[in-house]
């Protein structure tokens, strides 16, 4: 089939190779606002070819939209009222509610199918695109029971040939869930390079002292605004829920601290350790 | 010749190891109160004997404190008054300032040198002892106008042997420096875990949807309250200090994003972005 990557960065780029590696996609034609980027996505040969929108549209069996979730809201309804028949639609998007809500009833809803790959890096555009990005990860699929089953089918075999697992969920589930396992992390790590920046005037004394646990948690904080700023504005009400749980649990280190309730300290420290169940 | 390790776990284990494989150490003695970590590093081969502290003190050309701070603060005071003029005693504790304070004006001082390698992982234990921890790693020497230039001469040439970089500054300096670029860095990922925890009643969901950005941001809450409550309580007030700062700019970030100022909170991310330029 031939399929159009909407959007030639790190998500859209990545799924572009391995589509084309795994046999999915005979083709791959790229569409992007930034003409740079396309053209480094074709140089790379990440995408076979460059279209505009329209043209791409009229000749492909699956468009997938792997823009920021603002791009993808504005994109959306204009595409939805060209797709065809034969053709599937979806997006990649890291907010799924208001994208749900903006094709409910549409009339050709059932062709579009809402679906959110859980992997990434912190980089950015089609440089950062990289092959077995998806292998092993979760897919999640939203609202799957308002899509037509042979789009459904289609993009269930995508993920199967990328080696995905897939997790159903409607989209409050999935932007509720997302906000406590991806975004509350980016906001930390967004809040702790600025902390650093400001405090360690010497840079160079981060960069001597800084080891893998720094690294570790700061990581995240060089991803782009491009795609977070849409992502907390689109999953607010989420974002500054857990954002508030987490404040107060930093206040609450910072009293025990302060009164040198040391026990109780310990005591908290071997409760956040139950994380270890949870991860590897 | 032949260096006592106080303390079998992560570091203290992972610095056996790389002693004797570097010939740095012909033969290692391990000591620890906690006895099955002890048979555990000797099953290993991690140590090659176990013995009491005043028996390895007799023997030992290089005692090596590898305990939590608090630990090192007791044991230490005895230490210094058996070193004989031809050992070195050097800790590898991760605040200073009081340890530097608790040595200073000893009369057998200058057979001490002042250590922390700025590398770990959030295990512990002789299990988590690992060959090449400490490659291309900093350590922090502190205060070594106070040691014995033939005590900092074996220090600096086990550094080397280990294929550290070496940087130096006094143990003010250090425990300022460390609150920012890893005490805090622990803190910021405890209570990250905490406010998962309580947020994700479903556990399985973390587990499905949880990727790298996640695990990345939240994998030192793993880490053992026994090395990090005496951490936090003898760096308190650099740490209150970061914790601070980290929780006013989460209170901005959250302000932003109550008032709907996107363009403001994209420019705080953009901010943050320069962290780029000190991590690789």
């Amino acid at each position: 089939m031939i399929a159009t990557i909407i959007g030639t960065g790190l998500i859209g780029g990545s799924l572009a190779i391995t589509l084309k590696e795994k046999g999915v996609a005979e083709r791959i034609i790229g569409v992007d606002q930034n003409a740079a980027h396309l053209q480094k996505a074709l140089d790379l040969n990440i995408i076979d070819e460059k279209a505009t929108l329209d043209e791409a549209m009229l000749r492909s069996d699956l468009v997938i939209l792997a823009i920021p979730v603002d791009a993808v809201l504005k994109a959306l309804p204009g595409i939805m009222d060209k797709v065809r028949p034969n053709q599937v639609v979806m997006d990649v998007g890291s907010t799924k509610e208001k994208i749900l809500q903006l094709v409910a009833g549409h009339p050709n809803r059932g062709r579009f199918v809402a679906a959110h790959p859980m992997a990434g890096t912190e980089y950015s555009g089609p440089d950062a695109a990289v092959r077995n990005l998806f292998v092993h990860k979760t897919m999640v699929l939203c609202d799957v029971k308002n899509s037509d089953e042979d789009a459904l089918e289609l993009v269930e075999n995508m993920v199967d040939q990328l080696q995905m697992r897939t997790v159903y969920m409607n989209g409050e589930e999935h932007d509720l869930h997302t906000a406590y396992v991806s975004h509350i992390s980016h906001i930390t790590s967004f809040a702790l390079a600025l902390t650093v920046l400001k405090k360690e005037k010497e840079s160079g004394r981060i960069f001597e002292l800084a080891s893998g646990g720094f690294e570790s948690t700061v990581r995240l904080a060089k991803s782009s605004p491009d795609m977070w700023v849409p992502i907390f504005k689109h999953n607010r009400n989420n974002v500054l829920d857990v954002l508030d749980e987490h404040i107060s649990q930093l206040q609450q280190m910072k009293s025990l601290l302060e009164e040198e309730d040391y026990d109780a300290f310990y005591k908290l420290i071997q409760k956040s350790n139950k994380i270890r169940k949870i991860l590897k």
